[in-house]
């Protein structure tokens, strides 16, 4: 959370004057992104959120993100869009850094998310993924199985066992349990990998923007849903909203209902979800020094999430009556 | 520059519903601010920076920093307004931290000023002092000459050798120097004390904001103006400026005229501005650790400037002709 490249107002003016957006009237220098600088910019037309990407993002990616927010955007769903410069590009290179202008969309990120919110962003949820169909780009998901695996050995044992004493366990015999049982042919699609609640725009109980989707990738569709459930149906003491977690399903199925295999995958798929933020915080916990820049997420929040998903099974993704 | 505490959502729009402003839109953690954490807060019915105080800034200020914005905004000068809550108090608290909400004001931070800039700048900090002239409350200004004192002498000359070896005997000669000199009768008032291009809003060559106020006193104006000339004549490489410098003096003095005595007191009020700086920043220096969250910033500049002052005496400070 920080603005880690310095932008003069007179280079962000001249930066801005390469798009058709007006002139600039104001820039603040936003604490969102934990891998890029962000800036809130007003122009005499309207406001905008400039990105420089400074590390983590590979730029032979940004076409993918760029032009999935475009045509997610171009289709109706709460996306902001990637406003073109005057040549047609969607980003530009200031000095080695690219930098996207993307519109801004109202909305704050609520922490502790009612059922009706919920219900809204399952239904948001479902949206992306229909309406990315015929989305033509695709990209691997660098975060899969394969690379919680490599994570995890590259932290080792004993430093696993330094954040706890049971980490290591859990994680071997649940990457056993992903070598043998991870799923291969269920619908799959774009998703977007990191619905957190800080990447939900919403006013009231209505989603106005989803926003970040610098993990957007192919994967199954379930997968996303279950990303989705580990990141919202639980409080920050790790306990589980049951009408959080029913509604979240109800407005998902209301909009894609999941097929019979989906649903019989979930929990395995929950548990992968949880591995997936267990293994990169536990490698960024480990990597991270304590007094950085950059806050530490405690990977022991998804250690818990995953043993829950464990214990409850099917039962943890119940959707709710109407 | 960082948001320094966690305010929810949830949190934020009760915080907002104490005003008469309108319904929560958006919340934005903004980059301002050494020690202060600051939102760019939007409603149904406007723009706001709610700041929440974190440390340096003793609450029973607040009364003459948030009354002085009310009445130089009411006064027309370019000062955002506080917002007061539905009981009519400038500040809440939330939790052990005083919370102000202020008016929103437009413009961006220059950085190379243009004479025409520096003009705007001169006459808008002359229309404040003016401005200033009935205010009803007063507050001594913490960081005069008997405060760089005790700031260098805590530093000890070992460690400001560990900055510069110049340091030491520089700050000696100028601290005696100042003890003995250091004016007593030079018309005095409100002043800003602290008027950085990053403490104005401007668009094009108009000043649409003066910010910040956060080291505000009563002393002399011409000291003000010192402040201002440091702060704004010099290029990133300390190189002087003579036209910015005339555009000032010139902008100044269009709104109001220099009396003989400060006139000729400038020189010395410019060492002692660069002293002000030079001390704050070196204790700074000495007493942040290197890796922390706060970029410290070079004494040396402010050893630079107070060099060519002594250098320059009254030519530093000749008028443009228009």
């Amino acid at each position: 959370m920080a603005v880690y490249t310095h932008l003069a107002a007179e280079e962000l003016a001249e930066l801005i004057g390469e798009y058709d957006v007006g002139r600039l009237v104001s820039a603040k220098g936003i604490a969102e992104g934990v891998s890029n600088s962000n800036w809130l910019v007003e122009t005499t037309q309207g406001r905008f959120i400039l990105t420089l990407y400074e590390r983590r993002i590979d730029n032979r990616d940004l076409p993918f993100f760029l032009g999935l927010l475009d045509h997610l955007s171009a289709k109706g769903s709460p996306v902001p869009r990637t406003i073109h410069d005057r040549s047609g590009a969607a980003y530009r290179m200031v000095g080695n850094k690219a930098a996207a202008l993307i519109e801004f969309l109202p909305g704050v990120s609520i922490e502790r998310p009612t059922p009706a919110q919920a219900r809204a962003v399952g239904a948001a949820l479902a949206g992306i993924h229909l309406a990315a169909r015929d989305f033509d780009r695709s990209r691997n998901n660098e975060l899969g199985p394969q690379a919680w695996r490599e994570l995890l050995e590259e932290c080792g044992d004993e430093a696993l066992a330094s954040i706890d004493p049971s980490l290591p366990a859990l994680v071997r015999s649940e990457l056993e349990l992903f070598a043998e049982q991870w799923p291969t042919d269920l619908p799959a699609g774009v998703i977007h990998a990191d619905l957190f609640p800080d990447n939900v725009l919403m006013i009231g109980n209505e989603v106005r923007g989803l926003i970040d989707f610098y993990f957007a990738c192919n994967d199954f569709f379930a997968y996303d849903l279950a990303v989705t459930h580990a990141a919202w149906c639980f409080t920050g003491d790790d306990e589980f909203q049951a009408e959080v977690s029913a509604a979240l399903m109800t407005g998902y199925e209301a909009i894609r209902p999941l097929t019979e295999a989906e649903r019989n995958a979930l929990p395995l798929l929950a548990r992968g979800a949880s591995m997936r933020f267990l293994s990169t915080r536990a490698y960024d916990w480990l990597h991270t020094p304590a007094d950085a820049l950059v806050t530490r997420k405690d990977p022991m929040a998804f250690a818990r999430r995953l043993s829950f998903y464990q214990t409850q099974g099917d039962s943890a993704f119940k959707s709710g009556t109407d």
